[in-house]
């Protein structure tokens, strides 16, 4: 076989990557974990029907068959199955069928791969890992939930800013209800037609919109500008109640979507200073959200779009008789991750676990240095045993290549082989630096 | 939607024993670690030509396809994908595709799902976990590494029985080398069509193998007689070495494969007393491997069939100038834990991370409460605060569902809910008692 090519779309990890994303990942599921949030795992695989009730998303699906049953002609369109394309869909599904054996409100997160057939390009991937965490409740679910998962991600990924240097976020925020009771006190019925409009803010500009919300919706030149005006407040707190007061329009829905935005924002600053504003603008697509809205931007990478983005959903699941109103967001993980380690912003301090390389002398006394790799193990130092009885030098640069920091020798004596410092040791007592225990990550 | 039935064959855990498969995992995972393993993922999706290189086994693959392209009708077979059903195709793909920038001997484990399309039943799934190690060399791979790897999985699956209760593990090992030496020894030069008989012995029995030897392969009754006796050779020890020597055979290769199997013997015995035994019957398939091969059996799970089998392949993979030999085992997590958990033999001490609930006195003061989690997480006590200001019973009660062994007053106190006590203490410097700060696995 000549040698395979990368799949598009489908980023794989050198080894010392891998130990960035695994580090990456366990310090999310350890915030997420220190917050109470539980794990879970849903199948790769969703019936089509259950996959395509998101009509606009059908196109990105991978359809699965079994070979045999597709060389047979089997198996009808009902059974059909894909891979999910999100964490969502699938966890919507796992919490309808466990109902009966889940406590309500559910609290998890869920950190694997999705898949999508869309065309590959920065930041979009074919297969790619996401880090969800939703609250669910059956029938209610208390608005400080929208405010609680705000402030477990700003956690999350502040501390991926400060413990491996990943760049600071800017989260956006905003409420649904507060739109919603706004345009209604404006006397406006079609808020989702309006909703629609303005969140092209960005991509055309103001005139633009202004002319589609009187030319299409046939909005008056004054209330279109009261759309407009309230599209383009943000703030870094709380602050953004009273502009929107200014504006004087009075709605119940207006009333609820500003406490509730502003219970986000405040909790967020106090979470995370400076990684939080409300923004008016922002609309996440428009089927499913119905309160809070979360998108966000990693300084410098702007240009990826949002790398974790969410919202309240007041059915994320139901079953006719029950709903289960949710809250949550969802990191992009791979998103993250490929261009900063393509860029070398963030690199681990060496390639394989091992913490120290226990040399051999010959291959006759191989078991012995097996005995004092033993031996370091049992107090959880991870080590290696030199696969070769090459002379010292030679197994030093084995060390060296892999960015093993130790090297052990039968002569009793342990080499710091960055420092080339030697001393003599007993593989009961030593214990390397902390730092040097396991493989880190060095942020530039 | 009415309540979504479970797909047979994709087994999915509530949190409590997902809790529990995290557990699993990460013990497996910090034993590989121990050893200067690394982990690697791959992509999930391979192309068919690649998966379908063993012809015996094309049945079982899931084919993927762009729900666009199939309804185009476009995309040629060489571009089809499909899901892995091992991580040994996959691995042996990473490593040709990205040789030069790995250092052999390349050691690496992977935890990942597979998928294949066989009928469920016990302990046979369509989508299932497992964790694989393995060494792989440029050229060549001393005769070391096969002792190395089965010696990381014997002291991982004696750490999740010591640990957890899971059943402790008997390790089949034999070598492919040893009984090829003994038939050409004895004048057989078809050797793997005497294995493939041989290989029957536990099915159909000692007279009908005798049978297929004499009349298929036209063996004299001394000769089959001979591989026979072999192949019912098994100890605790190397002890077997003298049973084969006194049956009087001699051939280089023979001697090769006594050495090697003595070896990775002692070295299991020496690792995980009573646990490893030499069985000459053992073949695992006939395709691949070449030398060394493992099976194991799970304790009172036998019928389960082996939960960790791997081997020696001299050629894993190859470019055509290069070949990479390998030597590797795979423990079937998924087969090992779903009858575990189906049985009650393991159980999770709780469903949730959380340590604590902060009880909550009414929603205008939940912002107190939000401090006090605040203050016990920033020293890693995973702590939730009580969804709804209701009476302290139905808080507490809250807490006992999920099984949170304590819950936090205002008043300043802590309760150990099992036990009732309730203590002054202070956010800042309570800590729970070790065993209660995580949740922790229960053997029965």
């Amino acid at each position: 076989m000549s040698r395979p090519k990368p799949l598009s779309g489908f980023p794989e990890f050198l080894p010392a990557q891998r130990i960035v994303e695994q580090l990456v990942l366990a310090s999310l599921a350890q915030t997420f974990e220190l917050h109470g949030f539980g794990s879970i795992e849903t199948r790769a695989l969703e019936p089509m029907a259950q996959l395509a009730r998101k009509g606009e998303i059908d196109k990105e699906i991978y359809v699965v068959r079994r070979l045999q049953a597709e060389r047979h002609g089997a198996g009808s369109a009902a059974d059909e199955l894909g891979l999910h394309f999100d964490l969502t869909v699938p966890f919507a599904r796992y919490v309808l069928e466990n109902s009966g054996h889940l406590n309500f409100p559910f609290r998890r997160y869920q950190i694997q791969k999705v898949w999508r057939g869309e065309r590959p390009q920065e930041g979009r991937y074919r297969e790619f890992a996401q880090a969800d965490i939703d609250v669910v409740g059956q029938d209610t679910l208390a608005a400080h939930h929208d405010v609680e998962v705000a402030r477990v991600i700003l956690e999350a990924l502040e501390r991926l800013h400060t413990d491996f240097g990943v760049p600071p976020v800017l989260m956006r925020v905003n409420n649904r209800r507060l739109a919603e009771g706004f345009y209604r006190g404006l006397g406006i019925d079609d808020h989702l037609a309006v909703l629609q409009r303005v969140d092209k803010l960005d991509k055309i500009g103001p005139d633009a919109v202004r002319a589609l919300l009187t030319g299409e919706l046939g909005l008056s030149d004054e209330v279109a500008g009261r759309c407009l005006e309230l599209a383009t407040i943000s703030a870094p707190d709380s602050s953004f109640v009273d502009r929107v007061r200014s504006l004087g329009i009075t709605h119940p829905l207006l009333d609820e979507g500003l406490d509730q935005l502003a219970a986000v924002v405040d909790a967020g600053v106090a979470a995370a200073p400076g990684r939080i504003v409300a923004d008016l603008k922002i609309a996440r697509g428009l089927d499913y959200y119905t309160g809070t809205v979360y998108e966000t931007e990693l300084a410098g990478f702007e240009h990826l779009g949002s790398i974790c983005s969410g919202g309240r959903y007041d059915s994320l699941a139901s079953d006719g008789r029950t709903s289960y109103p949710g809250v949550g967001l969802s990191i992009g993980v791979t998103r993250i991750l490929v261009p900063l380690l393509a860029k070398g912003t963030l690199t681990a301090s060496r390639e394989v676990p091992s913490c120290v390389l226990v040399a051999v002398d010959s291959e006759e006394t191989r078991r012995e240095a097996d005995v004092v790799a033993a031996r370091l193990r049992a107090r959880g130092i991870p080590t290696e045993v030199a696969p070769r009885a090459d002379r010292f030098g030679k197994q030093i640069r084995y060390a060296d290549r892999r960015g093993i920091p130790f090297v052990w020798f039968s002569s009793g004596e342990v080499k710091d082989i960055r420092t080339g410092e030697q001393v003599p040791a007993d593989p009961d007592v030593w214990e390397p630096p902390a730092e040097d225990l396991r493989p880190g990550v060095q942020g530039s």
